[in-house]
């Protein structure tokens, strides 16, 4: 692609570019950009929702721009200062450099990891005296940190905020001065974090970053933002069987969103099989998805499964359990076939009805399994465990 | 004075205590309390207002207390970040350990030196790291910091705050977490922080200073609190005609508060000292300051001065200057007696009015003057230089 194709697509599934010209006027002067993406510490998980933010820095990386993800990992470390949040617990060094390295991992699915780099914000904020703070916090005024959606809306309904939280967007926005970052790149929701950076590069006499924003891809709920905490999610590791499954379930509203924001396929392509039958739009996004990540053969296998599923078949290549040749309570075995990672869990799924011997329902937790080579253990539509006894 | 009598001094004087049982319990613990009050590390002259504060330490200090003062050179240093303020210029380490000096020099004047302890709030704040500020500004919400006087103004008046403002009262409390002080004490403007203070040294697993706030005193001009800046103060190192003089200007409605805040007479005497006759009591009151700053001989010589003055004499024992006996004109004359600064500001004087040769006005800018021994030249009311021609 060329520059300005490259330009084009930016313009057409951005959300907002501040500014168009400058954009423009940066990938046209043919220097090699610094182009960066902020990544959380703490999460390696990527999902398609991520990608549609990497799949641009792509085209971008191809045009010869170099790729920096910041990772957070300095507020990572520290965690909650206002020992609040329980659940937010702060990261070791060592978490945040395997964090990182796994982000690596995944990200180069999408692009290539030679020309990619990672950088670390602690390596710089961690430096800063307290002076250098007052300084950093000099630059921005209350009023214009407390515009941000969610400080407005929180202070509006007497949600407390700390003192500290007015700190992050500045510090992220630093990161850009840091990096000397000709172009940021985020969700829509980072839009004013975004916005932070280009203007404190400013006030620190360097030319502002361009800052493109993309519009967040909903979940498989159709409702909220696709996360891995809500579990509406297709991460980019996904194993093919359970990609091609979670592919096949988004909502038919927004399956135009997901092939246009997730796939490279042509616009008249998807509008075409969506106009002649919706579900077999869903079987080509979901064939296509699983080819990004995993391959043609892949997919094609992926299909297959889905289709027996589907028809209620137990799929092949499944994986297997070998125990001894002794009787054994459906409990027992169905935590030995790694469905249930405790007995009472395995006995809360099969009284749920959730588990299948040979593909029909068990419910009688006292049922006992003997005198069988095989069995086929499920959980679900989707998990298939064989168990010989041998 | 008895731990109960300081107890029930305290009471009766300040604005408000936080908490009295607190106050009360460390008082007669039989501890040695290390007892806080904040210092400006710009402006080293003290004045009256400053002395209402002062001299309640001095009790404290006569029961065996320790006293700190803690200059708070650290933003003295950093200045203001935001570069709006172009006449708070940042302060030298030099400047705040010499204005330091002066301070201690002054305070000398109502505390016992040898029992009073200076020190610095870099010495700590400028050890803190970026992590250290975030860990500490996560103690604390905006809607609490946003709760202190000026702030909740400014917000409201949408006039900008800056984000660094917010660490301010952080810092000012975190001395006291810094120092384990046990009491702190201040202005009634200065609640808040004091307050602050408190709460963080719970945060820090510290046992929260009590606080005392004391009222303001106002200005010789009956309207503002006393103030350098607005020149309506008296300093403690003044020069005892010009304090008694000054003393002398103390507005009648406010004369029983000056008393009652700034000297040690018995409410009784100075009661009856302004029913029999409120001039009296003006008297009374500036040869009471003088006499405290100056000794009773300093008190007599003000007094007499002013009550020469007054009567439209000239003191005696005057500064003399001594010119060679040649004629001089009145311009330079008012120059090289060190009343004006400059030729035109001498001249401004002479046409304003301001200026009399042996206690006649002159306002002829062209006058020369010859053929005399001697001469006395004054400005206002208050100024006279005796010019001698040898």
């Amino acid at each position: 692609m060329t520059t300005q194709e490259v330009f084009q697509i930016l313009k057409r599934d951005s959300i907002s570019i501040f500014s168009e010209e400058g954009l423009k006027e940066k990938l046209e002067s043919g220097k090699r950009l610094k182009i960066k993406l902020g990544a959380d510490p703490s999460r390696p998980d990527l999902h398609l929702g991520h990608s549609v933010v990497l799949r641009k820095l792509k085209m971008l990386q191809d045009l010869g721009h170099e790729i920096i993800f910041v990772i957070g990992d300095f507020t990572g470390m520290i965690g909650d200062p206002s020992g609040k949040s329980k659940t937010r617990k702060p990261l070791t060094f060592e978490e945040t450099r395997r964090n990182g390295k796994t982000y690596m991992d995944q990200v180069a699915k999408i692009l290539d990891p030679e020309k990619t780099t990672i950088v670390y914000n602690s390596d710089w904020l961690g430096k800063m005296t307290f002076a250098d703070v007052l300084q950093l916090a000099g630059k921005y005024t209350v009023a214009r940190i407390m515009e941000r959606d969610d400080f407005a809306k929180r202070f509006a309904e007497n949600q407390a905020i700390g003192v500290h939280e007015m700190l992050y967007p500045l510090m992220q926005g630093y990161d850009s001065v840091a990096l000397h970052a000709d172009i940021e790149v985020g969700g829509s929701d980072q839009t004013f974090n975004l916005l932070v950076g280009r203007e404190l590069q400013r006030d620190y006499g360097q030319a502002p970053q361009e800052v493109i924003t993309f519009p967040l891809l909903p979940g498989l709920d159709g409702v909220e933002k696709m996360s891995k905490s809500l579990d509406n999610y297709i991460g980019v590791d996904e194993e093919p069987g359970l990609m091609f499954e979670k592919a096949m379930k988004v909502p038919d509203t927004l399956i135009e969103d997901y092939f246009r924001l997730t796939t490279d396929m042509a616009e008249s392509e998807y509008k075409s099989l969506m106009a002649e039958d919706i579900r077999k739009a869903h079987f080509a996004y979901a064939r296509e998805i699983v080819r990004m990540y995993h391959g043609e053969q892949a997919a094609d296998e992926a299909e297959k499964r889905y289709n027996e599923v589907a028809k209620g078949g137990i799929p092949q290549n499944i994986a297997t359990v070998t125990l001894p040749k002794e009787p054994i309570g459906i409990i027992a075995l169905v935590a030995a076939a790694g469905l249930a990672p405790s007995n009472s869990e395995a006995r809360r799924l099969i009284q749920g009805g959730g588990i299948k011997l040979d593909n029909k329902q068990v419910t009688d937790t006292k049922l006992t399994i003997e005198g069988v080579d095989e069995i086929v253990v499920s959980k679900g539509k989707n998990k298939f465990v064989k168990v010989i006894f041998a």
